[in-house]
């Protein structure tokens, strides 16, 4: 079987494996106060136009996205987000667990409106019994959304905006945020995530890391103590060289760029060949996800040689499936799919 | 300088490099679920003489101690450990995070006794105010201890006979269990552990992993829906074959203990170097990490050479100091500090 | 000014506080422990149909509902309710402090049917990745809901077997139960909603108590030491006696559902005031609260006399209002209010 | 049987039930929003030297203590108190129940000094560890703590300078302040309290009331959205009145202070007896809990007539016991066991 599901189904980057390998034997301190993290973070600093502490590397997103909001937000607090948005859904409860409700907001397609934002806090603040109700106090967007859907750089200064006259912090998820930047049409630049968020982070795990997640805590106001929150979180790697290495490597010379447009446009040679094909989308995707919708009769016969998710029930008929494509994607098995798909 | 003030300074033992770098563009399920994960657990299994179900990987200590107090506790009730224990010190308070008062007992030397227990359980049944004090809901152990400190089969037979009389499970913290296995003159075997216990873990990151401790949850009445524990923690690594892989080939053909047994030698003839000289020790251990204590100007002699840890202020003279081998520790260094402790 | 905004408007029914008074300077024990304590539950106990030890006074509802359902679920589970919930809406997140999501479904006019849970719960355990989502732990409902609907004998059977399938507890939040038993036309008795639940309460805030609500515990695999839980949420009151004494007065002569069909019987014709002057109702309410559809100028009108709450907008002109009654409300007042209304 | 186990043994002084009874028509606000919350506000504000908008009441201590810390703390803070405190001993983990740590110290006799909070502090942060440990976050303190002792105006003034010196909070718990206040020989004011401490509160329940703890939040820095901390702790009480009434009674004409003197000076009686009898103390209490370490023929004599409190095993044939005064004690029961005392 060819493997589609996901964009986390081999190891790391050759480069990544090649460099642990090399500085194996080196003697380093433990939990992130290496050499190797302080180089990856100046190299993520000057890609981000942040300062470099502003940077820790956490093991995972759900890890990032908990400990994160924790440190943001006080006890009546919640995080605003899109219904269908990562820490609503798929993190059992890892925010509640921190204490915080995940304030949810019914969303067409993931994608939060300043609209909303603004709404969201004016109804808080208007109505008359609020200290009865949990405070919005972050809004969370993910960059690309579960769906694989981008904000324009207008949407995100309209958020920023928004979040501003709120008084409230505005935190990126950006577990794949390389396939976001590397989008066709996009006009949203990394530089452009830092300058519009409090806090967001580049995803390491789903793009070309063993593991890893970058966090960039923007605004400084919010830095204070934040690795006592990593421990707490027992998000403190002993052997933070492992995120240091791995992050150095994929910054130094745009690997971590190369990797996602990579992938990118192999996502499009993909869509292109299910459009050919007449085959509808479940969601406008110009990543490294796609959401074909297939008939059961499509996904039995694709199923003969391909494994991929499924994604969401359309009708009796049809479901939302996702393939991925990550670094790791072969055109071998590229070129295979394609033409199975037009053979449909 | 040469390091000797920890047991996690290097990379990964070079075998699991190789075994990452062969493995690499595997297609493998998320999540802990690949093959890599299923044959680790089933060699784990087979040398700890449980169930492969009992088995969990999770990637560091904090993070292991944690997720398992959490998922044995009821909210009303605390973890009984010695006053030293690392969830007590160390930890950042990731114990009370999850609700949970850590119920500190003051201890000669971090090793708690039976009577301790039965003592600390019979003074809450037996207030008449027990309703308002922490119940004591589990006992935490390390083996070894923070101070390297070993418990005889007997001692934890016995605190396993006072945890059935109170009714609660027995856990053990092994972040570096590999080196108290290994120590000289212990009666305490792997299969001790997992007979004796109702969940421990096998230390991956302090003996020859990258990352990862193997949890073994012993008793089956605390296995339920363990893997939702691990993902609300935000410890459920996606690319979860990185553990796999890593106690598969820990596991295979014994390197585990290998690695360990010849560290612990190592560390023994450190240790015979210092008493040579006539230096006394902090603690009694048999295992990979010493604790000399050392005057200000040995330390001084000691530091323009090596790195080692402080631990303990002694006196105005005297400090208690550590120095730890592991899997790359080097005859060559090693040889060095030896010669250059009898010089002093 | 008359204010119908609440039913917790006033102190106590005067027999509570004379109660108070003749007793005061009785010496007793704390922490519920007391025979007026004692007697008050012999006396629900038997009302209800149950043990004596499953009852427990606490003082208000946010905190029965947050230590209810602390003690009931598990870390990795939440509880299911309607969107317009208590417990999801207006507790500022008590349930969420105690770490637990709460897993809200959209619901015409706030009642949960069998048929929700059964597939929320379906929807759960078919869903591959559900280690990855809050597990649905606990069935919470409002008998009367927040907008005075009320199920019926048949409803609350169905939710009950519908539970039982999912092996989750049902869990009945009775702020208001005593107008819910009371209102006209409903099937359901005390010793059903002690039948048909897990837990429950007998809300004794709103009325006719000064404060206090009598929490029963049906299920007895539930009441392990919840004494615990309640001292742990600050929950457990010095004299308990204060809430024993009033239970004890409200369920020895019956008093508690006189005072609730009085206030249903004025309610109902304040119903019926707004019925014959043409306005129509935001829900259909049984029970001592009203909500009428006034527009903006008949309000304003109302509101020269009268103090209610805003409900809900309803469109541009309209609102929904509550009006409530209580043990307190006087003929006099309700005479004027009818009136009125009728001049509207 | 004459109860002397504990202050809060009866219902409320009687002008406070007199006032309930003639309140009990009034129609107000709820949740702490009504005039009456006001005029006590008002009342106390003046009586302590600080703005009205620093006052709220909650229902409990151990609910005011978990209501306060959760809100001055940070998530990786603890509370520094002594190892004797209450928060610390007899609340079940409520202040865990958040997620912080209980910073315990060692202490003689429940005192906690100024120089063990500078060493305490000192000590974290010369750590090089520091993140990997619990974080001092604000200073918790009874007054009088649990045996009765009380902190004189010097030392308040030390913990002052030292909790400034730090940049942490200075709590002071007074569940039984009034009692302290009015100690012979104390030279400590209400206004001291105030000025000395960040936060503190003026306990209701031991000193007349039914219940409640008017919360002074003297440090503005510490007010914000307070309201919703108490909402989310389950600590809003409906009928907030029940709170005002009480408070505005035990303000307007110094009845509390009244009460606590009548109460203190009858056990300095009660001390003189168990003196004169050569009955030696476990604590030196000059409020209205004594502690005479009696043998058990002793014990058992007074225990025909009498209840106390067991309060700690001195050695095999004694313990100390507690006996404890109140507004609610009659001259003619402390007669009777001062006679009692007399001719053991």
């Amino acid at each position: 079987m060819i493997h589609f599901e996901s964009d986390y189904l081999e190891g790391a980057h050759p480069k990544i494996l090649q460099r642990l390998a090399e500085t194996n034997m080196e003697q380093t301190s433990g939990y992130g106060e290496d050499e190797h993290c302080a180089r990856a973070r100046a190299l993520i600093a000057e890609a981000c136009g942040v300062q470099a502490e502003a940077i820790h590397f956490l093991v995972g997103g759900t890890q990032a996205n908990a400990t994160v909001i924790d440190a943001i937000l006080r006890p009546w607090q919640g995080a605003v987000c899109a219904a269908t948005g990562h820490i609503n859904v798929h993190e059992t409860g890892a925010v509640e667990a921190t204490g915080h409700k995940v304030l949810a907001l019914p969303c067409e397609g993931g994608k939060l409106s300043a609209g909303q934002v603004r709404a969201c806090h004016a109804a808080h603040w208007n109505d008359a019994t609020h200290e009865h109700m949990v405070q919005p106090g972050l809004v969370y967007i993910s960059h690309p959304t579960e769906n694989g859907e981008l904000y324009t750089r207008a949407e995100l200064t309209a958020l920023r905006a928004a979040c501003d006259e709120a008084g409230i912090p505005l935190f990126i998820d950006g577990a794949r945020l390389g396939y976001g930047l590397a989008a066709p049409g996009t006009d949203v630049t990394l530089r452009d995530v830092a300058a519009l968020s409090d806090v967001f982070y580049i995803g390491g795990t789903k793009v070309g890391a063993l593991l890893g997640e970058a966090v960039v805590i923007v605004n400084p106001a919010l830095r204070r103590d934040f690795r006592y929150m990593i421990k707490r979180h027992g998000a403190m790697l002993a052997k933070g060289r492992l995120l240091g290495i791995q992050f150095e490597t994929l910054f130094e010379d745009g690997l971590y760029f190369d990797i996602a447009a990579r992938a990118v446009n192999m996502a499009m040679r993909l869509r292109r060949a299910f459009a050919d094909r007449g085959i509808p989308f479940y969601a406008e995707s110009a990543t490294n996800q796609q959401f074909p919708i297939l008939t059961h009769a499509q996904q039995a016969r694709l199923a003969e040689k391909y494994v991929f998710s499924h994604w969401s029930r359309v009708d009796d008929h049809r479901d939302a499936v996702r393939f991925c494509t990550s670094w790791a994607t072969t055109e071998e098995n590229l070129a295979a799919l394609i033409a199975d798909i037009a053979a449909l």
